[in-house]
């Protein structure tokens, strides 16, 4: 048995290296861009107005404005704005040489045929000026980000109609287990219906990464070799549930060494979770996660997807949420670190939700992340700030 | 000029009706659930081993114990546990007639020929009893909710492998602005390219929207009106961004009015955003979004995104997140609510992103969320709580 912190350590030290593609810039949010982008123009690409309003000198806001031109966002300015005069300018319209400030239309009130005045209520001002926010050459937006709806705009700003990514990777999902029946039947006697197969793929899926659900293989060694073998061959990375405890019927890890699958760990100090199996064989990445749901789940979030991150090209760094518990908190065993459910209350408080155990589905429902009990600690007091991993 | 709270008001008091659809349990992370589930079977389905190990009778503990019977997960125990006996059991296995608790095999040392005892070290318990989590005919899950991975286990688990869902709503995106070109292209003289249209476009498809990106309008009133025109044909919203100031050339009110759309509202005290459009056809909604890309995006997440998820269905209701802000914050003018974006740094804290105004696409680049200063609110102070919406 590993501590989860080495846990995570072998699996952050592997080394990735996926290919790239081209996609259209309406389809890249939920990618990761492959290259570096760099602006090919300024941002701003002109001083430009950001109110209606009119152009002026600062040092005339004093006096009656003759009006000498009307500017929409599109037009070039005509003419020079010169000492009492000013230009009749729309938002996003590019300030008139001579002008060094924006003021606003209601800041304003007519003074005889064609003229205005300064009321003096608002501030001048007013114009972003050329290159303030991105000068030309400058990264816009670095290599490896996950791409966000906010990111798509720096994206087309910066030119960036086709990004090229990294390629999604195919993850294979394989259940075992002889008592493990599919979703639309009803279980009799001793069967159980098969919850890890759909919420893997779902968890996959979420990730905008390539699930091949593959279905429910029987607990023999023969069985549970083959399905791994198979997967191998058309995958980059195999989840399989179930089979990975000590018990006599548990054949996942002694399938996955008998096809080639080098195994890095069998057991983390961590709970729920603690039967984890991490192998690889040659590019392809094999975990073995726990048959109960909520360890399955938990140990999907807490492993697999950061490496599944790493083999979309980005470093996942997921926020640190520091929250108030609105309960006192303890536990009887620190012996591992704890993976907690939590539901988050109408004061932003954490409290943990109710957890009959690892087969529990039902404790993640409504569940708003996990907090972590490190190894040692027993107790939280209400009030702390605890760490919460959102889910 | 309403509130912003008035603004959310007459969005919340539109009546929607989605219809609904059947999907495979595989495709529903992401869609909104269009009818309760309730459980076909008691979950867990009998009392069932949580462990590797030995179920016997718990005032037994203190004796040696005879293995009378071996059980995996799918067997159905053929003996009852009497006095002195245990049956191995691997975890999941159902737990034989007689016992009452189960010892982890980690907890046992071999006692002579199929004998084992208890050594004292860990807990005997490890039932999850039948029912424990949800009996049969019990609310599994209820209509309206998102659909998370962690419900599809909690599907699966209920029997429902089709579950219904609602329709996804259609959406529309338009820009308008004669100075607006498609972000192929690189801009001359005036012009800028178009982040709002794909940013909107992908601020629609993260939600699980279906995204109509509908291209550049010009700015008069014709070509404005009749774009309009045909997308309230095809859509379920129309979102158009620009065009809704108080300028010359601001031609939708006026051709959201002329094509039959009733205004709810045109302007919101809300910064930014402040020149915000709002209104229905029929059954078809439109909202008139700042041309300013953090406006337009700061206002599809508070004001479009709410309704959105109310025509799939679904009763949004942000986490809410009550964060310490890492420095003093102020502003000069408190007339509006603000809505300003922050970054989350290492300890757990908020600090106000670097933002010129609402055309600086970056300041959104590396932000967490976004915090409401309200009203009447001129400053926070380093320490303070404030909420923070997640973007």
């Amino acid at each position: 048995m590993i501590l989860f912190s080495e846990a995570i350590g072998i699996i952050e030290s592997q080394a990735v290296m996926p290919g790239t593609e081209t996609v259209e810039l309406h389809d890249c949010a939920g990618r990761v861009l492959a290259e570096d982008i760099f602006s090919d123009i300024d941002m701003p690409p002109f001083n430009k107005s950001a109110m209606d309003g009119f152009a002026c000198r600062r040092k005339d806001l004093g006096e009656e404005l003759v009006v000498i031109e009307t500017v929409k966002a599109g037009d070039i300015p005509a003419l020079r704005v010169g000492p009492g005069r000013c230009t009749r300018i729309m938002t996003g319209g590019k300030v008139p040489e001579g002008a060094d400030c924006v003021i606003m239309v209601e800041h304003t009130e007519p003074a005889g045929s064609n003229r205005i005045r300064f009321t003096g209520s608002g501030t001048a001002g007013n114009i972003a000026f050329r290159g303030e926010d991105l000068k030309k050459g400058e990264l816009a937006l670095p290599g490896g980000c996950l791409i966000k709806p906010q990111h798509v705009a720096v994206l087309a700003s910066a030119g960036c109609d086709n990004p090229v990514v990294f390629v999604r990777p195919r993850v294979a999902v394989i259940t075992t287990g002889d008592e493990i029946i599919e979703p639309g039947t009803t279980p009799s006697g001793t069967f159980i219906r098969n919850s890890n197969g759909a919420q893997l793929t779902a968890q996959v899926k979420s990730m905008g990464v390539v699930a091949d659900y593959r279905g429910i293989v029987k607990d023999t060694p023969g069985a549970t070799a083959s399905a791994i073998k198979d997967a191998l061959e058309s995958s980059d990375m195999v989840v399989i549930t179930g089979g990975v405890s000590a018990g006599d019927f548990d054949f996942v890890p002694g399938a996955l060494r008998s096809v080639g699958v080098d195994l890095f760990f069998d057991k983390v100090a961590v709970k729920p979770g603690r039967p984890t199996v991490f192998g690889r064989r040659g590019d392809v990445f094999v975990f073995g996660l726990p048959g109960n749901p909520v360890s399955s789940f938990t140990i999907f979030e807490l492993l697999v997807k950061p490496l599944l991150y790493r083999m979309m090209g980005h470093d996942y760094q997921p926020p640190v949420l520091r929250l108030p518990i609105g309960t006192d908190y303890s536990r009887k065993k620190a012996d591992r670190i704890a993976w907690i459910p939590v539901v988050l209350n109408h004061h932003g408080e954490v409290l943990p939700a109710e957890y009959h155990g690892s087969a529990h589905i039902h404790s993640l429902t409504g569940a708003f992340g996990l907090m972590p009990a490190e190894p040692g600690v027993y107790e939280f007091k209400k009030g702390e700030r605890v760490d919460v991993r959102q889910i």
